[in-house]
């Protein structure tokens, strides 16, 4: 089986699959993961997970980034609450660009108990962010790195999250509090880096991304589906903390000032091993997303 | 609808869709492309084009970088012409990372005429490449822009060709040299810029590339599919150039050293129009890729 074995990159951490026999190499990052002490793993709060299930059985999770879009998250939780997102739809895939799922303009079904009007929070005070920043350079940004297991940058005043591959963001009109979290989109390409501080992060697909990736894309102008029959329904959405506790998913996040993420990072950076001719030694700040886990009985 | 506008970024040109009416802007990256004289766009020949029929009916073109890696690329010509690729199959969907075409280590259909152990084709000299570098900093590169239409990086000795989503690579094992051209992968994700200078990069899907990415992921290791049923077949590979003159698509490339794609940069890292509330101004390498368009019977 012609591997490439880069695919390795993904983190599948099956080095010697592609190299047997081969020279003893430093540890990749999916050993570095494999060996990290239960400490440097934290749990991802119920209340910040939803469960979104598709009409084809696959569910969607996705983590809240309730601490960064406070406004867009409340309503999030309010929606997913009040049944609102129950029978929305997926309304647009573009390819390498983003999928969007909510409600096609056509139903008037009411969102009931919003911010209509969120503030724009796009960005936040840089000072006190707790910015872990990458030692390479960011083609947008003075710095970008993570912050608390999310992809930040910072301009030294301000800082943001950054709109990666399976980020969640709040779709919006032309004005910028028009965006209330009733359509949301993840981005499925290269990092639509233009978007950042011009819409709202709210979140970050930890689970199921293929089964929103894999659509087939929309013809309309922008992706969007031309008919109703293209649009796969959303059964469900659910907030974790809402389901029975035997049946809430738990996942935990990598400690950002961990050493074990630091040593994730530059082994990302340096991938060792037979396939590789010459290690990139640099990382930018979508290759370095904050490893999730999920997390095993034993380890709650 | 709820369009995102940026969606705009995807080149669709359509920013009074979203602002209407919209306060007079500078024009969009579309609409300097839209602008451009004939002059700036440059014919992609048709030996360096090839079109593949998926057994769906859809077709994928793609073109060759014969000037990049020529010995690839002179293995990738006569493996279509000896039909090696009719009754291939996609191989490989990794959520995020690549696809993978060719055929299954049980298929022992020869690949005739080819150099089985080609020189490993992953960078050449900086010096008189051509390189037009972005002015903003790239987190792997010394300085990185196009070469001749093609993402290039640099590091002031070499040069070489960077794996942006859609870039087409040659799969290999282990050995540097058991990449024969017969396993092809396309990025369909973040650029996974640890692969440059590590596999040879022979050229870049310019048309139907989502019928590649909208496909189920595999469940195997680094998203194999698991069984044959899974695999879709390529039921021909042909060079446009071998086709009649009158059924060859014709596509043509934005002249790298034109004052129209220097004007199409600073656009797409300047959004402007009422949609942005603060343009990024900067843009990546792999959000910077030179526009090809379908060459019309006037255009030829």
């Amino acid at each position: 089986m012609r591997i490439l074995a880069t695919g390795l990159a993904a983190g599948l951490g099956l080095v010697l699959m592609a190299a047997a026999p081969a020279p003893k190499a430093p540890p990749s990052p999916q050993d570095i993961l494999d060996a990290a002490p239960a400490s440097a793993w934290k749990d991802i709060a119920a209340d910040d997970l939803v469960v979104m299930t598709l009409a084809d059985g696959n569910t969607v999770t996705y983590q809240l980034a309730a601490k960064f879009a406070p406004v867009h998250v409340a309503n999030i939780r309010q929606l997913v609450r009040s049944g609102y997102f129950d029978g929305a739809v997926i309304l647009r895939v573009q390819d390498g660009y983003v999928v969007q799922w909510g409600r096609p303009d056509e139903d008037k079904t009411e969102a009931k108990g919003i911010e209509k009007h969120p503030p724009a929070e796009y960005d936040f005070p840089g000072k006190g962010a707790g910015l872990v920043p990458l030692p390479w350079p960011d083609s947008y940004a003075k710095s970008a790195g993570a912050i608390d297991g999310w992809p930040a940058a910072s301009d030294g005043k301000s800082a943001w999250l950054v709109h990666c591959y399976g980020m969640i963001g709040v779709a919006r009109d032309v004005a910028p509090d028009t965006g209330d979290s009733t359509q949301l989109y993840t981005v499925i390409g290269q990092a639509p880096r233009h978007l950042d501080r011009n819409l709202a992060i709210v979140g970050r697909v930890i689970k199921g991304m293929e089964f929103l990736t894999a659509r087939p894309r929309g013809t309309g102008d922008l992706g969007f589906y031309k008919t109703d029959a293209e649009r796969v329904k959303i059964v469900s959405a659910k907030m974790v903390s809402d389901l029975p506790a035997a049946d809430r998913p738990a996942f935990q996040v990598l400690d950002t000032h961990s050493g074990t993420f630091e040593r994730w990072l530059h082994a990302k950076a340096n991938r060792s091993g037979a396939f590789f001719v010459r290690p990139a030694g640099a990382l930018d700040i979508c290759n370095a997303l904050t490893p999730v886990r999920k997390a095993t009985q034993a380890q709650l």
